[in-house]
């Protein structure tokens, strides 16, 4: 076994253990469980002489120092911290690999010619605190104020109590200091599990990510009818919200058929459906039906045709079923495009090493994307997980992410481009 | 204003002003709304000097004598208790619409062919009790001793306990004494708000019921797919339950407008969409939604129909979109066709009268189902009201109950048909 694969196996082994929660692991975020797993990656990256350092934010740097030191560093990593009960994989792996490939170099007593920093991103996870990568933010100077006094899920105290209480600085992240300057990254490479089930059924062990989906949200929309006994209100004289609801839904499945015969992609999802159960019955027509309707797309176009699409339907929904709708307050998230050379050099990396590997864009969003927001190259690399994430029953494969440091480390071991 | 329609104003007032609870009434089932109630409409039937008599379960009888004592006796009423906050009509206009016939005859000098007994059942809101019409059933004998068992929605006491405290008799009820024997009923006409939106839409005041829609309910369906990430999980490897309701509500549409352009009289209402607040979110394809079904048909074989056409529809969405479809236990309840010897008597009357009238269906339940299935002829008039039932803004105009009285007091006057 490599120092590489040694390190995969034993660091994953050490997070499982000491933040089991079961069904699961608890990493919260800014508690104790994300203390913990950054504890074993600082001790194991001091064991490999990397340079450590936290910010005022308590994201974490572990740098292998290269032979230019002035040049862009390739920057590494995810986050660690997991949803309540979640899998052992999702961010932790990333960051296990950024480190596996420094056991790499220094195993083959190579020094990479530029900088090689894993970082570990705090609170990447929404069910924690309802923000977009706050670490990750933080670290680039660029988190609203006001996210500060966003509160964590369940202890309802603020990001900045939660933070003041891990020894970190919300004052100094107010103030905007900021541990990275995008313009000394040569390029952030984020090896994530996929979420989704595309490469564990198309039986490939890794997927070089085009982009990152952005997309809207509406959580409180509402399909309002009106209210009427179920056995004395004839068909035609109906305005039964279920029903608006069901042919909204089916209106969006077509147009979503369209689009993907027209080799357009993008997800269109109803996660929440709910009558009212203060008003609802089994012999009362439902007067109002709430949901919450989530689309995602890797192009802004899409994403504006999704939302007149939307539009259309609900109109057409109305009309053809005597309710109104109404999607209230929208949600945005911008998607962010994968730099081509970083992807480039990915692709001809796993060929050259023999990695069968697919291009697929990501559904889900990922520090990453906050990172190519503040002008920072990125790219991603999926590992095949079976049984999505954000359960206990992620299921990857040290194997696959083996073949992922293999990847990170020959990167790292060439010059990036100037940028 | 005639005897008759001071009585409709004046007793439907104190109704209102006795049992008000903002918003609305409510008259609680064996409770003391229910009993405000019946003292009122019990101390006006005694000033008509009627004979007063309560059985058992506490439905009261009051009978204004008949030239011949020995005919079967011609029945009117309905019940008495609303739902909580409900409106001062459903239940009570039929009450009070008994007694304005006996006042007109009074006022007329007129004495009956036949005894006219006018009876307020117990109980007939659900909502209180989960039992269909167990007042009804206690004065024919037939209320299964089980049914003392179940609690009341409120208070968490048996309907035994509630009997007792209102000073009745659990124990002659599962003795099956009865008051009522349908032998001896020539017909019984329970006149009753219409709870759709019919004979408002229609601009026409009284409803001719051809029979009671009998129907059958799940109330803890499911749809089950797999619950997945909204952004990583491509189209076509979902199984979205949202999607699968949505599928099987249109389906059933669809069959509904089928059965309707054929002449097939039903309705069919999925009033409950949930999906699981502790599994459900924006970003996750739903794995499971609940959802209830209700359908209700004046014939058993469209009911069997609907059955097979539910059963059918939810095998197609199974195969169409991936998901399972579990509708779980099923509560039936029986239709019941009016007597059509009464219906032609009271479109006789109506025409005579000068009334307009449409021939209809009851959606919801009465207590004349209950009599019906014992045997007694039955029949019913609707009376035109805005604003559905259950609510407090049931809106019933007193010149339209005027005309439920005339009608009825004709058909009092005459006699009815020998059995």
């Amino acid at each position: 076994m490599t120092a590489a694969e040694d390190l995969v196996r034993r660091v994953l082994a050490q997070l499982a253990e000491a933040t089991a929660d079961p069904p699961g692991v608890t990493r919260d975020a800014y508690g104790p469980g994300e203390a913990a797993a950054h504890a074993i990656v600082e001790a194991e990256a001091r064991a490999l002489g990397a340079e450590v350092s936290q910010d005022v934010a308590g994201n974490l740097f572990m740098t292998l120092p290269g032979k230019d030191r002035g040049a862009p560093a390739l920057l590494t990593g995810s986050h660690l911290d997991s949803v309540p009960h979640g899998g052992n994989y999702d961010g932790a792996a990333g960051v296990v690999a950024g480190l596996a490939a420094m056991a790499a170099l220094r195993a083959a007593g190579a020094i990479p010619p530029q900088d090689l920093t894993v970082v570990a991103f705090r609170a990447e996870e929404a069910a924690w605190f309802p923000l977009s990568y706050p670490g990750a933010a933080a670290a680039l100077g660029r988190l609203a104020p006001a996210a500060l006094a966003a509160r964590r899920s369940d202890t309802g105290r603020t990001l900045a109590e939660h933070m003041i209480d891990a020894g970190f600085s919300p004052a100094a992240v107010t103030a905007g200091q900021a541990h990275l300057d995008p313009t000394l990254i040569g390029g952030f490479v984020e090896v994530h599990i996929e979420q989704g089930p595309v490469l564990e059924e198309r039986g490939v062990p890794l997927g070089i990510v085009t982009a990152i989906n952005g997309g809207f949200r509406h959580m409180d929309a509402r399909v309002r009818g009106a209210w009427a006994h179920s056995g004395a209100t004839p068909h035609g004289w109906r305005r039964d919200a279920s029903v608006g609801v069901a042919d909204l839904m089916l209106r969006m499945q077509d147009w979503w058929d369209g689009c993907e015969a027209a080799g357009e992609a993008l997800t269109i999802t109803f996660g929440v459906l709910a009558t009212d159960p203060a008003l609802h019955g089994g012999s009362r027509v439902a007067g109002e039906v709430r949901l919450a309707v989530d689309i995602r797309a890797g192009s802004e176009a899409t994403l504006a045709r999704a939302a007149d699409a939307l539009d259309a339907a609900a109109a057409e929904t109305g009309a053809a079923r005597g309710v109104t709708i109404e999607f209230g307050p929208r949600f945005d998230w911008a998607a962010a495009t994968c730099d081509a050379g970083l992807i480039a050099a990915l692709l001809e990396g796993a060929q050259a090493l023999g990695i069968p590997h697919v291009r697929m864009p990501s559904g889900a969003g990922h520090d990453s994307a906050e990172l190519a927001a503040a002008g920072v190259p990125v790219a991603m690399v999926f590992v095949r997980n079976a049984n999505g994430s954000h359960n206990p029953e992620e299921a990857m494969e040290a194997a696959d992410l083996d073949a992922a440091v293999r990847l990170l480390t020959r990167l790292a071991s060439s010059s990036l481009p100037r940028r």
